[in-house]
């Protein structure tokens, strides 16, 4: 099949694909910069098929390299910025990538990477060579995003260009799709899913992207306020922040604010509704290339509390330990469904049963089909839209050779819906400063417990696991 | 994949899914019925994955029909009910089909028919079993259709789940998409791919079809003027029809009137803008699962002639015999080109080049990618080594006004190889010397038909399409 990019630059030219610091650029236009840059990245020793990391931002550079890095068949492996020296190198030498690119506002933290790096302005000074642009296939790897999930190492997770396509059509069939008038205004990172399927889907609906470099509660609000932007994805501290901001309803044109990520308080929903936000709750993750589960705005007012009906054409089960239970595990099967874990034979096999993805988060669906999820997966945290797995926390706890225990929770926080807390079992001679300064070389800062509780012992199974439910 | 009603019947369940004799059916009814028919079904000894064939019509017990044959896995060969018991026979005896089911109206013809025939009547009476409902995946055939093309021998093209659902994406894509509110007027055969592309779309996009028993200009009228409406796919034939009763515009809800079949005469697009009907052309075969090319509406009067541009995401590719050709053999490739014909490895091989298919048809795209059909393949006419495309002098034949139709096919000629031929309908007043004088004026001289001949009617596909082959 032919590259996305180059179809629309072919059916859709003179159409706005990309808004950005208030330019437009259309399909062509960005064909032609992307084109441009993978002439330039073909000078580099890159072959299709080739993982490449990508520690970039949500500015006008990463998004044409992710053009470009499609163009010449590689695959981009997705690196979060928020993340330490250490916690990257893992996924590059994880990842076996080729080389590095990174925007040139990441050159400090560039020089403790490991393998070959090059910034973005080394990619601009080359001559572009000419390059066949790389079809693609509905079964080739179109992104890798890392993720924990419950066995504390990051996974490399495959998204291919199927995935990303019927999530796109998935979203279109659920909210309906107006390609002369639908815009997706973009303020969640790119190196999500959740960014990227924005990304995507404006390759694959012919609609504009309006790129942000961050959240500016601001800047989203005036574009809110302005006709423009029909479609938005948020997570739930950039909702309230809206909210706190705009006293009334946005504009008419605005027709799904797409909120994903953690449950959402009912209070939230409910002023929403009070104010005409069509507020859509959802449920998904970087297996299911986002959205997998979404909330019709017909009757999100009905379903508080929901996070929606599974979209078409996929399936949901809940596994349930025994009859009676009123939650079961989640389990997903669908063409949105990731293809495995890279170079992970055997935690991608013990992902499925069935041929349904086991997500390990819990839940039920009620007589309608409507998913109520209980608890996520692994006692994930959700910190402002960021993903925080406590055995990872965990695991860099025990570096500390002076802590003999550790369970990490997370505790509501206002702003960030949740903040990771850690309770801990100590020697005498632990000092909370050490173990902070050992934290912060290894983890990112929004992982780092905001408190530190001593305790005698910790609650445990009969196994001895320890339960942090019970720590809550 | 879970069979795609059962999945409406879950998320869209109280949402109509067909409206017949003004009496509506939510998908939950349809997929309750449908699964009545399939237990009736399952008393004939038919398995999963073996062929029936079907001879309905555009009535409830056929729509309930196919739905039942899917959710027993077997595969539908649509019977063109206008054929004869002869040309039905070859049909049935090629694609081997188990038995075959007929609506009780065609219990004449069917004492004619080869092999097991039972009547819709006879399912009906059977007492349901139990069945387990079949899943389907995107490379399973879903349907079967017969077309001759340019070999003369009818082949079975064969339809996977995935054409019907890459051909309805790419639909909404163009057209774009309101669950809450689209409806789709089903006039022509269901026999045909551009009826069955309406019922499957019903289930993929979750919106009724309207499914009419025949063309009926008034009821058709009705609907179009009511409201409820906002997709009709027509041919010219029925749009000639509705302009006709209808001085004015239609309702402001219908959206796209998709008019397929044959080249259109500019007069009659033109006169369809005026009155503010959104008139899309298209082009599409059996083997590409309906439109594969369509004119955006807001580009449809710029490019007046052009079938549009190809479809998201698929690409076409014009074969030309030598460069300086204006026209080539229009090759299209993409999810929603057929799997092959049926039995027919050969004729399927020969089909297709590097990936493409090949349609034998012919035309050429303008710099911005549009379409422009020269000629639908196997009508070509070529005298003295001159190309002869009969569209062409159709056109100016029908500037007569006393010509009613046209249609001009060759004929063997000793000397030229072929010359064309015409054969007319034509109101008393007609004057062959005038329409001679008019024809010259637009016409090089090999391109005016040798001889004329006036006729009560010219044959035609059930589809309304002049079959030319007949004349010749």
């Amino acid at each position: 099949m032919i590259n996305w990019l180059i179809k629309r630059a072919q059916v859709s030219s003179q159409k706005t694909a990309l808004v950005y610091r208030n330019k437009s650029y259309s399909f062509k236009e960005v064909y032609q910069t992307a084109s441009h840059y993978a002439g330039q990245l073909a000078s580099f020793s890159i072959k299709s098929g080739d993982y490449v990391g990508l520690l970039g931002k949500n500015n006008r550079e990463t998004y044409f390299m992710i053009h470009a890095i499609h163009l010449i068949g590689a695959i981009p492996v997705f690196l979060n910025n928020r993340l330490t020296a250490s916690e990257m190198n893992f996924q590059i030498k994880d990842s076996k990538v080729v080389c590095t690119f990174f925007d040139d506002s990441f050159e400090t933290i560039s020089r403790d990477l490991s393998g070959d790096c090059y910034a973005f302005s080394d990619v601009e000074a080359k001559t572009p060579k000419a390059f066949l642009p790389v079809e693609m296939d509905f079964s080739d790897v179109a992104s890798v995003m890392y993720t924990s999930g419950t066995t504390g190492y990051p996974k490399g997770v495959l998204q291919t260009f199927g995935n990303h396509f019927f999530s796109g059509t998935a979203s279109a069939l659920n909210f309906g799709l107006n390609p002369a008038k639908d815009a997706w205004l973009c303020v969640v990172p790119i190196f999500h899913i959740s960014g990227l399927s924005i990304l995507m889907r404006s390759v694959i609906y012919g609609i504009p992207v309006f790129l942000e470099e961050k959240f500016d509660v601001a800047s989203a609000s005036e574009k809110l306020l302005g006709g423009e932007i029909t479609h938005i994805s948020v997570v739930e501290t950039m909702l309230k922040r809206l909210l706190e901001v705009n006293q009334g309803p946005f504009h008419e044109n605005l027709r799904v604010v797409l909120l994903g990520g953690s449950a959402v308080r009912k209070e939230l929903i409910e002023s929403c509704f009070k104010r005409d936000i069509p507020i859509v709750q959802s449920y998904g993750m970087t297996e299911t290339a986002s959205q997998i589960v979404a909330l019709d705005t017909s009757l999100a007012k009905e379903k508080i509390g929901s996070s929606g009906r599974i979209l078409f054409p996929s399936e949901l089960h809940i596994e349930k330990a025994t009859e009676t239970d009123l939650d079961g595990e989640i389990w997903l099967r669908g063409p949105t469904i990731f293809k495995g874990y890279l170079n992970q034979a055997e935690a991608t096999k013990n992902a499925f049963s069935n041929g349904y993805f086991r997500t390990g988060d819990l839940g039920h669906i009620d007589s309608d089909g409507f998913l109520y999820v209980a608890e996520r997966r692994g006692d994930l945290i959700i910190s402002g839209g960021e993903n925080i797995y406590p055995t990872e926390v965990e695991h860099a706890i025990l570096l500390d050779e002076n802590v003999l225990e550790a369970a990490v929770v997370g505790k509501k926080d206002a702003k960030w819906g949740e903040v990771p807390i850690a309770h801990l079992v100590v020697r005498p001679t632990f000092e909370e400063e050490r173990l902070v300064t050992i934290l912060k070389s290894k983890l990112a800062p929004f992982k780092i417990p905001k408190s530190f509780h001593i305790k005698n012992e910790l609650p445990k199974t009969a196994s001895g696991k320890v339960k942090r439910h019970a720590l809550k």
